[in-house]
């Protein structure tokens, strides 16, 4: 294991993780800032619906609201993984400014896409300037150690949670998304205990994390993003404990953060807004020389 | 506020939260430590049914399961404050080891108890070494602050939960129960935000803690207690947030417990069992001198 990790390149784009059922009738803030992100009216957003075995209704959806904000869509077909090595579907790719992940299941962005051509180029052009953004099953495959699946609750158990590789496009955290309304607390603690290097990041629905260059994390949405540290994990019998019992863990750092908070991933210190200024009332004037 | 709180007297007797749910056919190990920190067969326990609508059905319930460990029963019969001031009433109490209160609505324990003779009673007993017990409500009742009651839910809001004074038995703790099974966290991390005098402790169904003279915590039981310690929160904003927005909450320490765990409330450090123990491979025996 690589206790501090390679810094990110300077040029590396805003990773982007949403957790799913973001707004997409509303002012739309999460959908709106990844269009923002990727340069605005003009920007080039390549829509890969991998995850879902619905793609095409679902490119349509995001299509027509990335439009709608100026931006040019392309689908990126890949429905096998020889289409993932296929070099048009890789030209489609060219000239884009962000690379949009859509919701379905994880397993099959990563059993599609893992190891190919295709998610090399996007792990390639992330590094110099792409903005990767994923909602649901999209933003868990973006980790390099990916939350593959796990069971609902409170309570961690040792087969709360199953861990597969994801794409690779950032090693410290390990993202959970639908977080608060499927109760995934239990297994993002599970995920953080097998391996305090990790930093657990739970994201609400409506709710995004943005990651940028220097390790930084800034939250968006209308939501809560969790941020679960074990880096200073006291004790944990996960590893031992039988497979119907209830883990310990002593000593996570937990912060709950809502837009406008953020964290910064090398510190392990999370950012708040300014308080209130403070307003010295006047002095009164000195006395006057007689 | 007392930022210390005053040193539990030497002599207080073990506080019993249970989280509800607590098993009463099978090897009963929450109900039967009862009866073993009572003092075991012999033990006289007073069953105070008061947070419930269905006292008579509880009281026996309880008095069977108190009996088949070899303890005796009192019912501590209280359906009015007056009933709380009554010299008859009071007697009930005179030689128990333990009192109990079963699960209801903890509302209803401190409307009826609160500024009476028989809490009264109850907190200088247990100064001297009762054994005060109590499940569900009856748990949330024991402590100086109380949660009187809140919403489901993993996000912190501002209207999370609402505060009442409790029996005061203890001052630095703030418990939850049925508290992985009914979703309880977001209300917990509230509570701890309102005041991170507080120490939070959230106990799932079936499972307790127990809090000695020392102010030491143990748990016992088939679930988690969870530890939501405040006193190193960095930022909180759940007093400015409007009441449908989350709260963000920065710094909070969580440990999850599981039965063999334990907590110390002075230090705030968890503690642990000892893990297997490192037996030395013998020596080679030194080379003979030629």
């Amino acid at each position: 294991m690589d206790a501090e990790g390679p810094k990110p390149a300077p040029t590396r784009g805003p990773l982007v993780a949403i957790g799913g059922a973001e707004d997409k009738v509303g002012d739309r803030k999460v959908l709106s800032r990844v269009v923002e992100l990727a340069g605005g009216p003009g920007a080039v957003i390549a829509v890969l619906p991998v995850a879902s075995m619905i793609p095409g209704q679902l490119a349509a959806t995001y299509e027509s609201i990335f439009e709608s904000f100026g931006a040019t869509v392309r689908i990126v077909r890949v429905r096998t993984r020889a289409d993932a090595d296929s070099p048009e579907v890789l030209a489609t790719l060219d000239g884009a400014s962000a690379a949009f992940f859509t919701g379905g299941a994880q397993g099959r962005i990563v059993t599609l896409l893992g190891g190919t051509k295709l998610a090399q180029k996007i792990r390639r052009a992330h590094r110099a300037g792409l903005v990767v953004a994923g909602t649901s099953a999209g933003a868990s495959a973006l980790c390099n150690h990916m939350i593959a699946q796990g069971r609902a609750g409170y309570a961690p158990h040792r087969q709360s949670v199953t861990m597969a590789p994801g794409l690779g496009l950032t090693k410290r955290l390990v993202v959970d998304q639908h977080f608060g309304q499927r109760h995934r607390i239990g297994r993002l603690f599970a995920a953080v205990a097998l391996n305090p290097y990790l930093m657990g990041v739970g994201i609400d629905e409506d709710t995004a994390m943005i990651l940028d260059a220097k390790n930084r994390v800034e939250i968006i949405g209308n939501g809560t993003v969790t941020i679960v540290d074990g880096g200073r994990i006291l004790h944990t019998d996960i590893h031992e404990v039988a497979d119907d019992r209830p883990a310990a863990l002593l000593g996570l750092s937990v912060h709950v953060l809502t837009a406008g908070h953020g964290f910064d991933v090398e510190t392990r210190v999370p950012t708040w807004p300014e308080g209130p200024e403070w307003i010295a009332a006047p002095r009164p004037s000195p006395e006057p020389h007689h």
